[in-house]
């Protein structure tokens, strides 16, 4: 079995050539609101608009290097448009799953990268996923996770986890949105972990309270309503394990706060991030957040629509 | 005299460690439109918000190493933003004269980095520069143009034109905004410069269309209402004498057609830009632009607010 250290180490290799290092950015604003040095992570400018190509490039790759010649996923957001941009480059088709509901406008953007889109006969992401995988285990064809996968939680967490050591070796606390448990297992999986963990989440869908209430990952939720669509849904066994071991201080935010973060941080720094970012921001916000340290907040991406941004400015 | 690529060289040698390497990233729409391969120059995402930085802090610092022990400038916009920066991290002080019709949030936001902001008694731009020019002189501070300085024109055109041709050795066209011709004239300048040149300005303030008519350069302008700020009033002797060589394509937009910049940017590519750099991205997208080989247009600055944003976005 590889190491999880040396699953990052490759994923680090074939990411390099293809991905951007991205700024960490000091925030006076928040330094002075948090009594420590603070940092922006702005992840937000990667290619694809998100962290998401770093595991999706990779868990590809992997895929192709065991035989396989073609892949699949189930996601309209983040996940699916870094995996079809990955699949676009590696010159290798990939399905993509979209629930019913799909805005039209995700569809065309993912057809124009080469994908071939499936929209499901539900609405909902879960009946699509469990209908996707279906339809891929007839086909053979194998399915990429967005979230629980160990592929994913090295491309995506461990690779982003040991950039920010590198630009910042002393960092100690992290603050960041919390959905699947994706990216924040994958950080506290890794050699570069930080010391304390400010675990940011959507009050419409608190899959982490609600697992460490439980004591097990709760890894299905009820469909909710929220602006940060990306942390919707259950949280993954692997990195909810992670994260309880890790003990995290929990904040959950309200689609007030989530589009009060979005205009601070267009106020504040003049940067363009998705609702589901704006929940780490809110939370570095509230009174409570409890931080030692080199502080970084980490902007996971900046996909959002001119309208959903016109709703957030009024 | 030092020779116009030595300045480069110097400027990029001390520019190094303080700003970004910013992205040209592929834009496949644009490619498509253009029938050519187009990219978008991501300077918006440079520190400070625009490329203003660049000549700001090279200037500041060859002053330095003359001897002086302040500096100072006239701007309420990127220039200033940049002097203040670059000013606060050489631990050297910095007047910043602003017109008195200035937004009190940009006062704030220099004297938080640590700036002497002097308010002028005048609400318009020209008299307050020649306010200022009588306040330096007799105070004996040397002072830092906006536009008409060749340590500007290398430390702004001169490094970002080199950084492109690194980036992409066969740019053939060059799309970029153009007002006081620091930018513009700095690239032409350069040993690095593009074969063919779009110049993009606003039709509120066409200086460059009404020096071509005239042949010489049209210094001053009276003040006109337009989003593209950054873009207005008259050109620099310098930098009007390297575009009238280079014979560039003139575009001059719209203030509906630099608003429809933002949202495609947006809409598109998923960056915030300022409106004036969305002049270049409205120039790009007219059916008579001419262009040839591998285009760049290049993305100028993100400094755009809250407010102005929201009823662009309407």
């Amino acid at each position: 079995m590889t190491s999880f250290e040396a699953l990052i180490d490759r994923a680090e290799t074939l990411l390099a050539p293809v991905i951007r290092e991205t700024p960490l950015e000091p925030s006076p604003a928040l330094s002075q609101r948090l009594g420590v040095q603070a940092w922006l992570k702005l992840e937000c400018l990667q290619v694809t608009g998100s962290f998401k190509i770093r595991g999706a490039l990779f868990a590809l790759q992997q895929l192709r290097d065991s035989g396989a010649s073609e892949v699949a996923t189930c996601s309209a957001g983040n996940h699916g448009l870094g995996l079809a941009f990955a699949a676009n480059l590696s010159k290798m088709p990939a399905r993509i799953y979209v629930p019913g509901q799909v805005d039209p406008g995700k569809v065309e953007l993912l057809r124009g990268m080469g994908a071939d889109v499936r929209v499901s006969p539900h609405p909902g992401f879960d009946e699509t996923e469990a209908w996707a995988m279906e339809e891929v285990q007839r086909d053979g064809i194998p399915f990429i996770s967005a979230y629980d996968d160990e592929l994913i939680l090295a491309g995506n967490g461990g690779t982003l986890m040991r950039e920010m050591r590198r630009q910042l070796p002393d960092l100690e606390t992290l603050i960041l949105p919390v959905g699947g448990g994706g990216l924040s297992g994958g950080m506290l999986l890794s050699a570069a972990a930080p010391k304390r963990l400010v675990a940011a989440q959507t009050l419409a869908s608190p899959a982490l309270v609600r697992s460490l209430e439980k004591g097990t990952a709760v890894t299905r939720m009820d469909s909710a309503e929220t602006l940060a669509g990306g942390l919707e849904g259950g949280i993954g066994v692997r990195g909810f394990e992670a994260l309880k071991t890790h003990a995290p201080q929990v904040i959950s935010v309200s689609e007030e706060e989530i589009k009060a973060g979005v205009r601070w941080t267009l106020a504040t720094h003049r940067y363009l991030i998705e609702p589901s970012s704006a929940v780490a921001v809110a939370a570095a916000l509230r009174p409570e957040v409890t931080v030692s340290g080199p502080t970084v907040v980490v902007l996971t991406g900046r996909n959002i629509g001119p309208d959903v941004l016109r709703g957030i400015l009024r």
